[in-house]
């Protein structure tokens, strides 16, 4: 059976992202990041959203990016932005931006990738919404995609893995849809960078565009907002 | 004053290239990674030598490379390859590989340089010898600074780090001798694969291409070895 790395962080667009690939045909191996992130619920949701899902596998790989700084969801002391209004198509990164984040993500992928043989690499990323964050472009992808056939040994055999971003032009409305299709359960997701417990605070860019997402879908938004 | 990135291990390459980047007026940010490695006692090294020539900060950064696997270097149940004939330009890596290893350390290294603002990211990388390691080849570094134009704020804005390998086509020797004109001190780094205690092991394949340099240097070689 053919094997894809999917990253999964536990939110709306990579557990639709695994559900895609599992569709596809694809034995999948997931990926999650414990990255000092200060929504590390999502990585719990994460976990059983791969069982759930019936992944192959789920790795939580810890990486210290704190370390690095630069960003609200790193570094303890900056506020998360709430209320805001959601634009999509900004030209600079909010706050919220962890630098080189998607770029880290994949390198890991790309080793996992290279260790299990796997063919594609499924990431999230979605350029439409938050257009501000460098790495969700596709001229990052075709970099990213570029960079991997010549990283591994995988890729000098002519055989790098296709890095897969099926959501990468579509808008959160979409998004749902294709997952409700495919079955995907999204109460068990979490999107929020700011929960409070368990439960979504709701006010979060992400909150908003999720919120935003399901009201444009037609479908009752199913998230636990505290 | 200008500020680069620079990738550290605590080895004779990386402190080499630490001594170029200072001498080349930069001030240095170094980087290094606790990913599992058997080697850890490299990182003690890293951080002697980085306050000892000067460095304006160091970190470490925790990424557990070894939930990836596929390396004898984050697998303890693989042997490091000891007393091997050491061969330029072997075709396949050997098991000291960790797949995607620079990618991972390129693109913490790019988030850094996002956050301090730094020009440059200097990386002791080598293709003459072992260069069985696709991510130490010129086709590698060329994607990776394709990727770094697009990955981050800077890079959308023309100022992307510029990917700075001087060791590329250098052989041990050479690099011996331009680290000693810039007055390293090589008894304080650490190559080795497998030390034993504080002290090299003197038979694993960087061991031996180590003291190989030293030989064709014409230096005595100050490593204390087990």
């Amino acid at each position: 059976m053919k094997r894809a790395v999917v990253l999964l962080s536990g939110g709306l667009d990579s557990t639709t992202c695994l559900a895609i690939a599992r569709d596809a045909g694809y034995e999948c191996h997931c990926l999650s990041f414990d990255y000092g992130q200060r929504q590390r619920h999502e990585l719990e949701r994460a976990a059983h959203i791969a069982q759930t899902l019936g992944a192959a596998s789920h790795r939580i790989v810890r990486i210290d990016l704190g370390s690095v700084g630069g960003s609200a969801l790193t570094d303890p002391s900056i506020d998360v932005p709430k209320d805001r209004p959601v634009e999509a198509g900004s030209s600079t990164p909010p706050i919220t931006y962890v630098p080189a984040r998607n770029t880290v993500f994949l390198a890991v992928a790309l080793g996992l990738a290279e260790v299990l043989g796997a063919e594609a690499i499924y990431v999230g990323v979605n350029a439409r919404d938050f257009s501000g964050y460098p790495d969700c472009r596709p001229e990052f992808l075709e970099a990213f995609s570029a960079l991997a056939k010549v990283a591994t040994v995988a890729g000098q055999e002519g055989k790098a893995p296709r890095i897969e971003a099926p959501l990468l032009h579509l808008g959160k409305a979409e998004i749902i849809r294709w997952g409700l299709r495919l079955g995907v359960d999204y109460s068990i997701t979490l999107s929020c960078y700011d929960p409070i417990g368990d439960a979504a605070c709701g006010r979060c860019d992400a909150c908003l565009l999720r919120k935003k997402g399901f009201r444009e879908a037609g479908v009752a938004d199913p998230t636990r907002y505290a």
